[in-house]
């Protein structure tokens, strides 16, 4: 399942826009995070895909538009370009995020930001993966509905498979265990949330199994137990 | 070289949040055959790209608009579904036209029909290729610059090559000796404007070198004078 997320979205043109441009391409779920008031320009844009805005879910909150979200999926006009920085670094173009998830069995959302804001840092840092769609220096500021369409298009033919996926529970104690680590081997308290976040992004990429998870968390169970015998030592 | 043309936009805003996709792209060229007048609307919907706009070119007819062009592009969201079917078929997916044109040193136009209307056959049988991009069949129709940005994006980086590709007039020559071939072996009349339609998607998708040209020219050339001396003995 693929859910757009809009975080605010500013003009109702857009949201009809997209809502079409969802029934063009086969998705069903939108998301809007304190819209505009969804009336009739929004209705006239999306022609034929009303249907699309009727079953929107309007939420109050980034947090509760994604609360049985896999893979969250931050979309973004300014991708970092050094490597240090983990918000909006290493990032997929649309045909390497197709590829990414051919094959994944989880839920993902496509979180786009307000128009000419785009998505804050902090909205970022919350999801496990970034996409930035590649544009000319000179004007590099695609519209809103028209990031949407190229998206879209690029992931409307990826291929579901039934591989289990951990849910977010599980991803939490695999974050959990490996802070715990960091903490045990003292690494450098002001590099901690630099870390973290480089964490979500490379387990974010990984596209874990069930199975895999398991056999990570059990690791990371056994090196703390380890650890913390050689210190009682 | 790659011109967008849009046959008879009907709203300004499409064409603005057309020029805006070019420059977003890195495309400077855009053809207006008998438009909408371009007015402040058109320049709103552009924003920072309001230089295509000013740069564009209007012409009344669609032969004046794609004079120097070696490979015209017709875009349709009706693709065909026979191979019998010439007019539009076979087509290609955007992603099937960045394979065939990279590498491709010709001039290239991208031709977009009206809104709610698309291309008439009679433009797309002057066109060399097809094109349609994959959409779902509950709610097909694309709006125009949603299809604009997807072919803007999917083409932004093909490559040139400097290898010399044949003119219009070398085309042109190898469709009539075609035509002559096709009398002079007594093709039946009835098949002939389809006949010449398969050969001009043929060779049209075959992007031909200019040695290519030259070569297929005097096979053709020594074939009809083959045809000729038998029919004399």
């Amino acid at each position: 399942m693929v859910r757009v997320v809009l975080m605010n979205p500013k003009f109702e043109g857009n949201v009809g826009f997209i809502a079409r441009l969802m029934a063009n391409f086969g998705y069903n779920d939108l998301a809007l995070v304190d819209p505009v008031s969804i009336e009739d320009e929004a209705r006239m844009y999306a022609s034929q895909a009303e249907y699309i805005l009727d079953n929107a879910c309007i939420y109050n909150s980034f947090e509760e538009a994604v609360q049985n979200i896999d893979t969250k999926i931050a979309t973004t006009g300014i991708p970092g370009v050094t490597d240090s920085n983990h918000i909006r670094m290493p990032y997929y173009t649309p045909k390497e995020l197709k590829n990414q998830l051919d094959g994944y069995g989880g839920n993902i959302a496509l979180i786009f930001g307000k128009e000419d804001h785009g998505l804050p840092n902090k909205i970022i840092k919350k999801c496990e993966i970034v996409t930035s769609i590649p544009t000319s220096d000179r004007y590099p500021v695609l519209n809103l509905s028209h990031a949407v369409a190229i998206l879209l298009y690029e992931l409307s033919d990826i291929q579901k498979t039934d591989i289990s996926v951990p849910n977010q529970k599980e991803m939490k104690l695999i974050h959990n265990r490996i802070n715990q680590i960091l903490q045990l081997i003292n690494h450098p308290k002001h590099k901690k949330q630099k870390t973290k976040l480089m964490m979500k992004r490379i387990l974010g990429r990984a596209n874990l199994t069930k199975r895999e998870a398991y056999t990570l968390l059990g690791i990371l169970k056994n090196t703390i137990k380890k650890i913390k015998q050689n210190k009682t030592k």
